[in-house]
């Protein structure tokens, strides 16, 4: 593409040379002569200043000397846009690999791409568009819409049911039971694992991450919501809508997550547990059993507490040692005035 | 099944409409009219009089108005019980799927379920009544007992020996090498990883959980022990029996874990520890190597101390701040008085 | 082998029964009459003068009475060439399966073994000697180089390049897509995940371990490193040669690990920080976002500080109380005095 159909596309403002072949899309640093990159900051406006890009895409209002730009209100989001356009991903043909092993009542919707040694059970859906990769198992009664992208070896347990435009990673299972046990007699009795699992529309899940169906009730993953890898959701847990859990979290049992909450690595959130909209918990937080968090409060810590009070507590305990000596000072200074 | 049926099934005392039929189980807030529902404890007596449930079990001794109830001894066995009755687990029918590919040496129990893409090597034996899902790997002599069932993409490494009763979730992998190396000449030569892997009777193991094979020794996870999704047990790991480890917990090489030990999420053991009989572990606490933590004890934190010794760490952590305060107000009325 | 041929490929001086047979390699606590041990410290060795193993390898100037001994420089290393004659791996036939599904311009080498179910797509070359295990899937344009191991339902996704006598377990993912978006208009837009990631010589990652591929750039993890089980490794991570990254751990996007770093189990490393040469992580440890730890430095804690600061830190937290009880009794013993 021109640089000159890129703005066009973006609807942003070209300065410099606007019939400048551009090929792909890469980071600032990195970009060569046929590149596209994208200046997000002001700060970052110096070291563009002597990037190698073809083109660089910068805020509106900004200006670069020497340098081929196109202005844009969000010169990140407008990347991913170009992206798009010069990287289309690559789309298997439809049609089912004949080592796929399909139950006759299922229901493929006839463009989906169905790939080598997937199975389907029966009484399974498959809206339009959608494409399983090497490998995927769907269980019975498992009900996946229109135009998701299954990655190989991806296993939904039955009767899970899952939106459209889903983006599911290799390896990521859908639906397992639930850790629940009575303990009776010595042991541990299985408690059932019956109930349902919901994705909604537009999540993406990452690779090898595991989400158990609800016990009696459901689990459920709100629209919009985003799920690395290796993250672990027990049942009966409810994510809202527009959520980004960052990898190797845990979530336990029947815990509520609201709408457009922020989880960093590692966060540990115990069962019963409450997290309102809008809340940021910080990397490694330990969020208690029961625990209410308040809408849009940040925390951090085990247990969690407001992130600028742990701060706080942080730099205290860097200085511990010095505090301890302070007070033996004083101890020593009265015992001699005494 | 009738109330009626229900009672005697459970040998429970039904109160109110011996005849209505009930036709699942469900949690307290959400069972309808056709619905059984347990009240487990006291507390929950006052919200189970406003449920909509067609029966409740309660504890012997219970009375609730307007309801009908069937009292047990431990309700919410019993609801496990009649879960059984009501939701009987769907049986695949037995056989090998034609898909599968199963080695001529192997022995696989004439009832046993394979599902399609299954891999069974050389010398594998699979006990009576057994359920191997898709894609499951059993590798070159591998044991697997009766009544198992083996949820896809399952992988056995080589030698494993699995026993009665257990279940292994989708994706998890049960006997690869051990993390062991042996430092030489400015690189990590790999140490042998040759030892076995014993999974006893009527344990149950989680989706993407991993657990090593020994080194030169065994790993072995005791019966009945129940592991959830994601946890990392490492080579020569010794655990005992009627344990739970809850999910993202990793325990370090050869370490011992007693019977009935209970470990909460995310928690991580180092090598070479003993985690004594009817030990619980907090969430996310750390278990420092070569630690011992005696039976019975309740602990937390990293390093892990006494439960209750840690809250009160935690708690005077929060006023850290205003301890340093005082401090400095002692230091400065001293400062005054000179 | 007897003893005196395992003395001869070693090198080494044999001290008692020349003539013995040794079968095998074991642990020295559990090593019979057939058995090769060794004993790598001093402090083991009076544990050794106890053991039942028919051989063992001592360090040089070491004596053991009344044991047959090999004397060698580096027993743990010793046993480990004993371990390869004695134990060689099992080695599957070359050839490929019926069942595997191979793209026609996949250029596999000739004495490859590829395993049942396995898939390989277009373009994609796998060096010689390369062992790919039963349901592994390599994407569009992957590449393996010679004398890897790829163990069963390794999941490799387009585009990504692997290096010689690499090892991958069960479960991997390999080149997935890396956890980034664009926040705009009250959603997640997925930001282009199209970098590469590139896994150099003598690597091996464990069983369900994921590694993203670049966003833009490129994620690689250097030669000779060994990553453990359940491992996070996020989008332009690059990890140096000869590290040593232990189960659980999570490393964020962007982030660079120098050489010869090692990381205990379930540290979290966030975004762009930078952990230099031989650096030493302790357990469940933290980096924060951006933070710079110094080539050589031993750190543990979160945020991480120097080990030994923060070993005083616990231990003055563990007297926390005994500190504010003397705060309180300055302050009782002041107030008397006024």
């Amino acid at each position: 593409m021109r640089v000159s159909e890129i703005a066009e596309l973006l609807s942003g403002t070209a300065v410099g040379d606007a019939e400048r072949e551009i090929r792909g899309v890469a980071a600032l640093e990195a970009a060569g002569p046929n590149d596209l990159a994208y200046v997000e900051s002001p700060r970052a406006l110096a070291q563009a200043e002597a990037s190698q890009a073809g083109c660089l895409l910068v805020p509106e209002g900004a200006s670069l000397a020497g340098q081929t730009t196109i202005a844009v209100r969000h010169p990140k989001l407008a990347l991913v846009r170009v992206a798009e356009a010069l990287h289309p991903a690559a789309t298997p043909p439809a049609g089912i690999h004949p080592t796929a092993v399909v139950a006759p009542d299922a229901q493929v919707a006839a463009d989906c791409s169905v790939g080598p040694n997937v199975v389907i059970e029966g009484e399974v859906t498959v809206g339009a568009g959608t494409r399983l990769g090497a490998g995927v198992f769907l269980g019975q009664g498992v009900r996946v819409g229109a135009q998701c992208i299954l990655h190989p070896r991806v296993t939904v347990y039955p009767g899970a049911q899952i939106g459209n435009r889903v983006i599911l990673h290799a390896g990521a299972v859908i639906g397992s039971d639930g850790f629940g046990y009575v303990f009776a007699e010595g042991r541990h009795v299985k408690f059932p694992q019956l109930g349902k699992i919901v994705i909604e529309d537009d999540v993406e899940i990452g690779s090898n991450t595991t989400l158990d169906r609800g016990s009696l009730g459901s689990t459920i993953i709100g629209q919009g919501t985003k799920i690395d890898n290796l993250v672990q959701i027990a049942h009966n847990v409810k994510i809202g809508r527009h959520c980004i859990i960052v990898s190797q979290t845990g979530i336990s049992g029947s815990s509520e997550v609201g709408d457009y909450v922020v989880m960093a690595g590692q966060v540990g959130v115990g069962d019963h547990a409450r997290i309102e909209d809008r809340v940021v918990v910080g990397g490694q937080a330990g969020v208690l059993p029961g625990k209410i968090v308040r809408a849009g409060s940040v925390v951090w810590g085990t247990p969690c507490r407001p992130m600028s009070e742990f701060k706080k507590t942080i730099a205290r305990l860097a200085r511990l040692d010095a505090l301890a000596e302070k007070v033996k000072a004083l101890e020593k200074h009265l015992e001699k005035r005494m």
